[in-house]
């Protein structure tokens, strides 16, 4: 069994309530090891992820954060769509006042993408 | 006795006038050695806090506030507990016509985190 | 044949569809390795092209890029025109919310130039 | 006879005029070379001064400006009162049309303090 | 005969036509080898000279922009004077829509200048 | 099927005869994007490679040491095992005159490892 | 109970068979986390520890090496001791071919210290 | 026709008489702007050249040293073959007591590669 | 009574007993924040202060030293003076095993200055 | 009359008596400044000179140094001539007992070269 099946199954992202909802401040997260597959050439794929974000009820857990970025190691996805779903799974779970994630991408061919999606 | 447990029942925020309340101006303090206790795994925790504030009547008396600081090396608290805590704090003393509180702490887990709180 | 005779032919721009045209996201793109001629001296010139655009009904591919990219390589071209051509050629092309290009030129004499294009 | 005691004097901070009133513009000044004395511990203070201001009738001769300077060598003054000082000094005798004052001090017991003053 | 003498004479900055007058862009240049002489001491004085401007009907010829610039390795000339002149020389040839000239000088007596003239 | 097991079956380094067999020189390749699954944890691992060698007969052919790296992907392995392995597997292979072999890893648990091994 | 009473008597450097004693290697680790009490003034000390070895027979086990050394965290101890306690407990432990140990510490009144011992 | 085709045939290394021969000296030269393709792909490849030597009665024109690695330019060869060749023509038109060349060449396909020839 | 009167009298560098002189290991201590007056201008000059040693029988004690490199605030001394000075005092007090004393000074009228004395 | 004409008649090497001379000490001195003309252009050229040597009888006085080197402004002269006549200089003046004098020119024609001459 690959890595991941058996993790994958019970990586969900996770909220807790936000201990000061009456203020608004930011919090900014770095995930340095983000990893994929390029749905074109099969090749790994590896990226940082920054996420920004001003929490309304809820911030995010962070170990579960880690674990369900981690089920993308096997994923065969583009670095626009990548960027695009954690904003969306992010958006939908936590309905933050505000919300960037930044999908900064290594060079592929000489060519650097850096995807960011701002609410 | 364990660190702290002297010195702590004396480490008390001090304010001093400010020399000239008649003009705007901002103070950044900048505190590389903030550590306390990761409540989840009871490991320590390491921060950069940076303070910016314009005062109003006060102004923040240095050594009080290195050594408010200290007293969290044995306390168990989460990252943004600990940075609201000390945003509360200072303004509750100073009542500062600006504050922000940055606790830049170091990654965990291969997450960095960043919380910037700011009035 | 020199490099890019038969290549070139088949360098054509191409666009795909945005997967996410209901949301404003920006895509940067970085292209270190653009060279063209200088149509004063004949000498080679050195620059990195920088891309940054919002896209509405498009994105565009990104192996199709490098490709139209490399097609100056034996082309004798200024600064100025170069960046504004690729600028125009994107434009038309994806008919983008928002689009920056910017030519960023190794020093020739001594002099450095960059230029930046915006809509 | 210690530093200072003849050349402090003389030191007086000089004016030349402006030879563009016309036309508003930046000077920035950086001074990275001040010393005071702590006037809690007595010990040396380090700081870098830097000066921005968009003159009016007059520009602030640098010779004399460094000889100001130096005159707080063997002074025991805070760093918010050095930086105010300075400030209210340039103010009365340039009355610049913008001007920015900051005292950029090294660490003293882990701390690190910038003192920005603005008009 | 000293440098110049032969070169200054034919030393005229020369404008070309903006290929692009339909469209504002800008072109950022950096000469950072630009030399004249102090007047008050007659020692050399060093600096970047930054120019960004949004071309309207003309753009600068880059040589003859080097060459101009040094014409003033022999001139007694002061910092917020080879700055204004560069910036009026400029201004009056291209009548460029935006332009901002910075002399960045390196430090003399600890004290470094940097002059910014913004139309 | 996960990634990997289609290519690795064909992922075998490969050699190329050596053009210069006659001059000792060295040929430095720095492979930022190794990865592998933590022995202990089953969380991912990220290293840089760094292989510095003095060929003899033969060199290595790049695309297959990428292609052998990427097998790694999803192998459980310690950090000194699988900088041996690669030692070892290109010591077997080449029979360089020179070898080095360097796993640079990321921190774990705020501890950074690198292994070195040079023949 | 303060943090590490419980913890500290379990905290026991662990070894591990070295899995390639035939061969001389090198194992780098960065501890950017210690931290102590400096003796004389009571207050937090912060360092950065750095080990250099060549395995014989055993390797140090990573985690009971970040456990030993948070046990400092509460003791009072100068950096010269510590640096030295810390080699003489990794040599006795693990008999290496070669061992490094280099405390590398934060300023104190301005004054910055590192120790390095090699045997 | 092509660049290089008319400037290739009078692109000739050429030598110069060493001003000092009584003296061992080093010149270390950088051209950062080498650009080749790759007998593979027939995409360009770009390198830094690094030639470091100690003349003996020659030394090399830089010039011409430009237009003949300017010739490279439409070129299909490898990294190993192109440093070598570079290593092999000097040594030849120079004798020089000592030389180095090194081609530090970009990424191709997350791999960077550096080749160091040294007499 | 100007600095330095009233602590130079006590400002003793004072040595301890080497914890571990059974050991050769290395002592770098840095100390950013020297000033004293140059002997020809009058004005101040400013240096960073390095010392390297392996200590024998004692080690230098860091507050005296701290103390003792205050005394050269008001002291007018070269730069080669100044650093001989200290090499000889820290010599004659520990008889180290190594000894390196280095001061780097900022640039004076464009010239910087760097002292090595090593034993 | 052109600058230097007054000046470089008076500016002379000067030797100052080493304070030190029983004692192996280096003495590293960067003159960032340097420019002189291009024997081949007619051009400005600049370059940083260092200078590093351990002193027998005498040390250079550094103003003089400085005027002395000011001297080279409107010469024209090669990168490896300069260098050279600068260590000849020096050399037959001060007679040390080590010598390194390092041309680091600026880049000409994407071209940077680098003169060390070692004693």
């Amino acid at each position: 069994m690959k890595y991941g099946e058996k993790n994958i199954s019970k990586a969900k992202l996770e909220k807790w309530l936000n201990p000061h909802p009456e203020r608004d401040y930011t919090i900014e997260i770095d995930l340095p090891e983000f990893t994929c597959l390029c749905p074109r050439s099969g090749y790994p794929d590896f990226a940082v992820i920054k996420i920004n974000y001003v929490p309304d009820k809820y911030i995010i857990e962070l170990k579960s954060l880690k674990l369900y970025l981690n089920k993308f190691r096997n994923q065969s996805i583009s670095h626009e769509s990548a960027t695009n779903q954690i904003f969306s799974d992010l958006n939908k779970l936590l309905k933050p006042r505000r919300l960037e994630v930044i999908g900064d991408f290594n060079p592929r061919g000489n060519v650097k993408t850096i995807i960011r999606i701002c609410l």
